[in-house]
């Protein structure tokens, strides 16, 4: 069951609160970046990032962020994740809406020190991006290593609110001449295209192929 | 050109920061939602909602976001938006990266009263999620408009940042046999999935037909 605390209550739209688990790993195993709010000098920031999750623990890159994210301390942090999965086409403009999955993700951001779990972090995160990679391409020396800091964020204090289907009209709007319905938004992967300087015949590896 | 206040000017990857007011409007009007932050009792909120631009202003809804805002003062607010173009598979990890736009706008949001700005400010919201509906649906009552709080931000302080093109390595890393290059990520729309309870026969409209 996912945490219950005043800020993950939806105040709003509460029938779209989901209260898995499962679904909160689905909709952050899924999407390609989140997006990190911070205060920074008293006033809000939100930095689009990369990031990892092992089991119940968010991996994100440190070096975008808080100043106290730099400055080692930990911070507090919201991590959103978004899906749009369609626009929904109501008969009023009122009820106009969009299909999506979104987590929200609160806490405390730690600086990961443990070179261990610096390193499965950094996995976590590259795995996220592209999975098969961190086998088949350079790891990482001990200088890149340095240089890329790591905080991990625990998976507590979530909410996941979600949206799908059909628009929800008013009773009377339903007679008018009007069409509606739902506009799905797709995302997907294009064709991999090589970097111009590759030697050429230089195979598309299959995990990059395949990669959906 | 865009403006260069500390906190708009790039720490890092400076290379990749764009100038150009073009640039901020190109990035804004071809996403769907934004992420909004605010500081909500002391701590960092991120919540994703749609928006509009008119000109020099963006307009979000209020009812999302903090609880000052609902309050009817001004509230500092950073608004990002993210459009994720690819996956930049390097050979090596740590070259590893997105291409990406990303525009942040940081500023006081101003809750709409004025009745006109209101429902213009609602209008450009609508006409971003799908050009043409304004016309085509039944237009917002008096008291759904009483119910939609719209807030308006200057795009005076903001500032885009823009990664395209090929895996940038390092010189000893060309040589390995390595592929490299970039995974697009590709969003579109699929066919209109009309609301099932719609009459049979009722036809898409073609603004809806053909939005790209």
């Amino acid at each position: 069951m996912l945490s219950t605390t005043p800020r993950t209550t939806l105040g709003r739209e509460k029938q779209r609160a989901a209260t898995d688990r499962a679904e909160l790993y689905e909709v952050l195993d899924s999407a390609l970046i989140c997006h990190l709010g911070v205060v920074r000098d008293g006033h809000p920031m939100v930095v689009p990032t990369g990031y990892g999750r092992i089991g119940e623990t968010l991996y994100v890159h440190g070096s975008t962020g808080a100043t106290s994210l730099r400055s080692g301390q930990g911070a507090e942090v919201c991590v959103t994740v978004t899906h749009v999965d369609g626009i929904v086409l109501a008969r009023s403009i009122f009820n106009h809406s969009f299909n999506y999955r979104c987590a929200m993700i609160y806490g405390t951001a730690r600086p990961v020190t443990d070179p261990d779990e610096h390193l499965e972090g950094l996995r976590a995160l590259s795995e996220h991006l592209a999975p098969g990679q961190w086998d088949y391409t350079r790891r990482p020396t001990r200088k890149e290593l340095a240089a890329t800091s790591v905080l991990a964020l625990p998976l507590e204090e979530a909410s996941v609110k979600i949206r799908r289907g059909a628009p929800g009209d008013d009773d009377a709007d339903y007679a008018l001449p009007i069409w509606a319905g739902v506009l799905p938004v797709v995302t997907g992967f294009g064709p991999p295209v090589p970097d111009p300087v590759l030697p050429e015949g230089t195979a598309v590896p299959p995990h990059i192929l395949n990669r959906r």
